[in-house]
């Protein structure tokens, strides 16, 4: 590059932390600009490892072979929030780590990640409190949120698991009962007409790019369809304000590579959900919209490249294929309208995501 | 699927013989319907190889690296038009082969690809004479065909090698000194305005669908950009000629797959200059284009699926990187109008394709 940016040349390697589809995505993207991948999961036929140049499977805690890993690439991402920090480190040592650790530390930790976004300026989240260890604690929690509200583990927690609904003083014993094994913070309910979310990609250069907002509809707690463009907020007035949110919270994180940003709408405003440091399947339209999708956007910006163009040709629907639903692949396949993706995973277990179709919505 | 296609599962693998760029992007587009990819090529670092689910190197007449390639596949196909027929019988022993061999031995004889294509109702061809063997031969048929002509080997010409062009009968001489060691033809020169491609996918069941006709531009007789689609010919009246040659030649030959028709467009109509069996650099620009590209309707046809959408959104030009040119990729990284593919190749050699460029163009 002629400017200051480290930019790693075709050829050059990239290590993918985690072996699911976000990885086998990411790794079909590098393919397109030469960039070479070299993944690191714990199954043989883990779904990135299928497609990358390279793959290695060990238990995220073997030393030897996060070291062996890092030793053979020129920089280093994940795409799975909850890898452990330390292998991130081990990993990581003494090379370019995007998106950074402190990104990952706060958005693998519900109470971190509270407290972060509830600094920004502009950037609105539920009321939360930390309610770790004794069930007292849970009881005082609730009581200074008010009912209702949700407790949640701090750590680990996705597609609804580690969460329970409290309504009145009697759920807390039950969510005592499910929970209370792990740290817990309270969070009070928010009351949104929709949820939605905002993918952004922010560069070594500190160049932000967002992608339209999308509307995200949930089944059964697992996303089931991203719409973007999505329509304007009903509350109005503040159009531009998720885009907003999303800078801050890159700018604030020094963040490099593709963050989710996952929104409710109120009618007080947007209150921030939650994050996550990686490319998100809410952002899975990006691939057929004619614009640079979030795959290549995140590795364009781990590898110190510039962002691509994140405007749509036109409004996408995305709509995941769970369990079963990817056994409807002779169908999709003729459906003319229907861009097909699968992911490589043998076994159809409920909820498990195991493709998506991106279609043409407008 | 439900009706009779021996449509392969998501799962499968594809065979591909060759290993250069052609093979690397449709690993690519398999990847993404979780087609799996065994690819066959002469090097250990070949573009195809790089991003295929595995890839033998070996050569082409090592007929037990064959048998155990053609024993790992689910069907085979091909990504370089010279590949020896032997080769593709012996890995494609009792199993689907796409496109077929009497395609394969067809586009590879000058010879045999003119006289099917003359045979061919609303089909023009230059004239052309065979001229195997002696000097005397050649003379004869340059004396038939008449100045100027073109002498070409029947095999194994390809980027404007394997020709010389005769303007007067001084030129046999030279041309008989380059060439005479090889069979050839004599072709009668063709005074085209432009030079066009169809690029035309046909389905296991019979179904056609032709991308648009393309306009192409050489540079040093490489291809240099593919434009589509193609402003109507001058000539007039013919537009949806270019099509219906494409899908008879597909029928003709009761193609599976993609293919690739070269034309020129002359005051007399369109004259087709040859045939490629195989994904064509002309049908580069798909990629790009918001339809589904001519890789993944290559991985369809040969897998017995649907074709998919092969209408482009929007005008597209591409642009090859021949060379050195490819060293301009931070340039191109951020140009927000390029997409940019990059093959995987290391050395950079003079007339060597490195990767293409598309920009919408409209």
């Amino acid at each position: 590059m002629t400017d200051q940016l480290a930019a790693l040349s075709p050829g050059s390697t990239i290590g993918i932390l985690g072996g699911g589809q976000l990885g086998r995505m990411l790794a079909l993207a590098a393919a397109r600009l030469d960039l070479r991948t070299l993944t690191y999961g714990t199954g043989a036929e883990d779904p990135a490892g299928q497609v990358s140049t390279r793959h290695i499977h060990a238990p995220y805690d073997d030393d030897a072979a996060l070291a062996r890993f890092g030793a053979s690439c020129d920089a280093i991402t994940y795409e799975w929030e909850s890898i452990p920090v330390r292998a991130v480190e081990i990993a990581g040592a003494g090379r370019t780590v995007a998106p950074n650790l402190t990104a990952l530390r706060t958005a693998q930790d519900r109470l971190l990640e509270k407290r972060f976004l509830s600094e920004l300026p502009g950037v609105s989240v539920a009321p939360f409190r930390d309610a770790s260890g004794t069930i007292d604690a849970l009881r005082r929690a609730v009581a200074e949120i008010g009912l209702p509200c949700v407790a949640k583990t701090r750590r680990g927690g996705y597609d609804g698991k580690g969460q329970a609904m409290i309504r009145t003083a009697a759920d807390i014993a039950a969510a005592w009962e499910t929970l209370g094994g792990h740290a817990l913070i309270v969070e009070g309910f928010v009351d949104f007409t929709r949820e939605a979310s905002i993918v952004c990609a922010r560069g070594q250069d500190g160049e932000v790019c967002a992608y339209p907002l999308t509307e995200n509809v949930h089944r059964d707690h697992i996303l089931h369809t991203s719409t973007a463009p999505a329509a304007p907020s009903v509350h109005g007035g503040d159009d531009g304000r998720p885009g907003d949110i999303a800078r801050t919270i890159a700018d604030a994180l020094d963040y490099v590579g593709v963050i989710g940003v996952e929104l409710f709408d109120t009618a007080e405003g947007w209150v921030v959900n939650e994050i996550a440091p990686r490319v998100h399947n809410s952002g899975h339209w990006t691939q057929d919209a004619g614009c640079t999708d979030q795959f290549e956007q995140h590795i364009r910006a781990v590898a110190g490249w510039p962002l691509g163009d994140c405007r749509p040709a036109w409004p996408v629907r995305m709509t995941n294929l769970i369990g079963e639903d990817a056994a409807d692949w002779p169908t999709l396949a003729r459906d003319p309208s229907a861009r097909l993706h699968l992911y490589g995973k043998t076994e159809a277990r409920p909820g498990r995501k195991m493709g998506h179709v991106n279609r043409r919505s407008g």
